[in-house]
């Protein structure tokens, strides 16, 4: 019998014999204690790749979005994000109630996980009568996974990153797959996060370490993202050993075109099976339906693994899977009657 | 020179003679230790009005709305709110920081803060790929104040309710105003509230009393809410003195209508005069304007006080306006431009 | 039959007939928009009797300190308060879950409800091998309660102001009960607040209004209040209703002298029959024993109330007890075994 | 030149080259999705060693400790600790501000880090005039780190255990170190988790391993563990990389006596020098003394490596130490003033 093909997510890639070849021999030490050398070569090279001054390795994503948005509200601060952002959907409600935010989704006027400058100013200039609710901040999100991997290009960032400041708001990017945008739009990564104050990426998905993601901005804020780090239980000792499969991660940075190749193929064989399916911009394929769990069961039975995702199936396309695994798929898809 | 003519809010009435008597005469005891005797008779009276087991007076209605939250809610929940609801717009993020939810506004498609029983069964159903996040909670919010006095009316606050109870979700109320729903419906409050798990009055918005509101449930949801009540600091003690403004505030709960026709007036008055008017359903007025500050600064000139909001102008009719106030209104109104 | 003397607390004072005059007489305002006169003229009365810039009246003392506490301290900050003190033992933990803080309780090295300074010293400077608990704030409390109502002389209150101080720690007083402090020393009450940044005090103790305490500071903390008062629920419309009966108990603060007298003479009865008690700077009688239920229970039997206080049983004098009150009290306990 | 001899903590071990091997060649899986082969293995491992029905790996064991409260403790809920305890003074307070628990520490009666089960009783026990604090866990750590590494014998931690459940209280264990409380009193593991709710264990202070603790307890509890955990940004992918050299570090859990007894040996030969040290029951020597930090500069100077810790200096023997580094510690020691 032949194994499923997992398309569930771009975290589900297994480490290659470089990262394990990597992590045997990595220079430690302890990074609570004196900051542990690998962490400290990966935080260098990742700052330097985003553009900004400082950045720190967390164990998750998660975290280091959490850090960001403590570091960025006071208690009831409202902030602005696009609707079904993962800080919105997926981080289990940390944005409110540990990092006290109160969000506001911005709708997707500008196309698909982008909205509009005008909305940034026209919330955050709104007021009440009284004490008003406070706006600090404005969350990003690219590629946008709600909206299925949607990139926002490079001048609608800086449109929206100049309408937060002018109304004065700071401008968090969540980045976990900004190297998925900055391939799809063919520019450099740092091109992505012009003006923001901070932004955090991911290791494990696309790029395939086995864990870890990293939260950067102004020397400054990683100061305290340390401490902050060390509250929500993120204070390793000889990070090192995953650190170094980090860096590996990080020379695949620019390697994922095939990644997107893939997902487009896929999208275009669903779409010839009759299939709704939302043209991926990245790496991300959604066929929208209103029953998404007996669909991920069929689909599990003919040897393809994907998710229930709002109000549909999500495919992700990722290290582990090659063009002849698409075309598998497409095949065990074909066996199934097209949803609805 | 002609006081100036207060719209700005309902809650700017001062307690009539008949409160000023009864809180000089009231019966007192130690609200912390025995419960005050004149608090309990107005919470059995509230109580009895909402066709609920029991309820607690508190402060302010922020106070009544955050308890039920915290009640409701665990860290970091989601709750369906329409959109500009008072728990989103106007309580400085206490619902997220201090109650630890997380909110998602539903949109207006049943009518002003009217969303539909649909918006409510897609959301809470929706799955996510991993832990999801977990909604547990509608708040509702009749008549709707940021959409200008918007009244829900039985069906489909019934259809609402039924609809949350079917995805699993509690229903909180939002009630400050639902003196004015019952009235512009021609129901008893009751008609209002059925279905709810909690609810919230105000005592002190079109009621007139100086302060105080009042949070229902049934008993055992009472007897935790005297505890959090206590937490935030509404454990006050002779509480009888301003509860005995609540039980005349009461009597007037009945009489209301002269407010809706003072402001179904109003409306009517500054149309006439080429102003863009959201038609009232109670006793709020909605200017809709990109600048609100300059038309609140020419009204304040020209003797009328209003307050900004939202991307416009709010006029509140209340006990201590009459007809001839409002004629004054429009009078006073029309020697200015009209707005766009 | 006779009624109970209800000794439990000083809060259980009614109010006066000049208190309820004065209440059915009030100026008021909507303080939520523009500040209500008599709140206004209370609130600047007792900044100037504390010797500071500024005042806000909250409805309760839980909400007073709460709101000085969430302005000290930030998220996991350490703060210091003398053992048994009402912000850790009676404000149901609100100081760490809502204002963010550690406590570490300081021994009664110098005296009853006395730390030293030398105690504030040590723990502020101590550090640990990393990250270290950040030490922000040392909570005083004159006369502190859960000692028996115990005083704080001016120069400890001074010393121990001064070592917070030379440790870079923040200074608030809770002086719920200040006016009994002031009056057993001898001084203004402006001396027992020297050097620090908050302090609260309260209006339904000793003094006798029906509700009501005061959180004062400096101007730019009391601007912050407001906010954090709303955020908690406390920002009420025409409190001039209670404020004015705030207003007369103001009159009050200076003649607490019988009070003082009468629990010492209850205590001296007391230990006359044989009873354990601690001799009382104020006006609360502390008897200690490993049972206050029964004691309480045969107490309220023989027609005295009083309440089980830790390893103990307490007594307060107030306003609403005179002489011959506690004569009857000691006839009563005398019909009572002597409790060990 | 010599290289300094670290002995600031027992975390500051590097991964063994068998470590090394495993995490290189560790069976992984996506630990968010399905489950890591590696981690369920250690998992499992754990749970039986300390004999409880599962358990959660996380990166730390702040986290790990944090999720054990986040379980028990309700908003503002009072949680008892032996004075000086990790959740105390080493977590930044996330106890109160993140889980909600007020502390009230508890003294070392019984011995170093050893309260009695008389002031549980006590404390859990007295209760307040009106709405009590509700006290609900009693949390021990054992060995006590801040009391230096002091062992709690199993008879002790039995009657502090059964005090606690008559008090209707839960009981965590912070066991960051309870491999040396089982080493020193020559029992298993298993002997002082009975009748505890919780624990945490780590894997990388004496037993080696580059980061990991684990956090066990009924089957329950660890299924809402994996919620909290993924909430603090704990939830990793492949972590079996790390997992595997925790399952190593495990087959070292029984040997660590060598520490203990070259603790031993440092202490005595400290004492020999004129030193004030305190005996160690483990691995841990303090040198108390009014002035760490000069001391501990003093030590980098002459090639030892220590942390001030509270009020004095501490050492931690750990795998990367031998005999002969002890007794160059010795040597270099003897070149320095004794502190006072």
């Amino acid at each position: 019998m032949t194994a499923a093909i997992d398309l569930r997510s771009d975290t589900v890639t297994r480490p290659s014999a470089a990262m394990r070849e990597a992590m045997a021999g990595a220079d430690v030490g302890d990074d609570v204690l004196d900051g542990d050398p690998t962490l400290a070569a990966l935080q260098t090279r990742v700052a330097d790749l985003l553009g900004v001054e400082a950045a720190l390795w967390t164990p998750t994503g998660c975290m280091a979005n959490t850090i960001a948005l403590m570091h960025h509200l006071t208690r009831g601060d409202r902030f602005l994000a696009p609707a079904g952002a993962h800080v919105l959907e997926a981080e289990l409600g940390t944005s409110a109630w540990l990092a006290g935010g109160l969000p506001t989704p911005l709708a997707h006027d500008a196309g698909p996980g982008r909205p509009t400058p005008a909305a940034v100013t026209a919330i955050a200039g709104a007021s009440g009568p009284y004490f008003s609710l406070r706006t600090s901040l404005l969350c990003l999100e690219n590629t946008h996974n709600g909206a299925g991997g949607a990139v926002t290009p490079v001048d609608e960032h800086r449109a929206l990153v100049a309408a937060a400041r002018d109304a004065g708001l700071a401008v968090h990017l969540d980045g976990a797959r900004i190297w998925h945008a900055a391939a799809a739009l063919g520019v450099p990564v740092s091109a992505l996060t012009a003006g923001v104050d901070t932004v955090s990426v991911c290791l494990s998905k696309g790029l395939g370490a086995p864990m870890g993601s990293v939260v950067a901005g102004s020397a400054a804020f990683v100061d305290g993202a340390w401490r902050l780090r060390k509250m929500l239980g993120g204070g390793i000792r000889q990070g090192g050993v995953v650190g170094a499969a980090g860096l590996v991660a990080l020379d695949q940075a620019g390697d994922l075109g095939g990644d997107h190749a893939r997902a487009a193929r896929l999208a275009e064989g669903l779409q010839a099976l009759g299939w709704p399916v939302i043209a991926p911009d990245t790496n991300i394929v959604l066929v929208p339906t209103a029953s998404p769990a007996p669909l991920v069961a069929a689909l599990l039975d003919a040897g393809v693994r994907a998710v229930p995702f709002g109000p549909g199936v999500r495919f992700v396309t990722h290290r582990d899977v090659d063009d002849a695994d698409i075309e598998a798929v497409l095949e065990r898809a074909a066996t199934l009657p097209a949803p609805s």
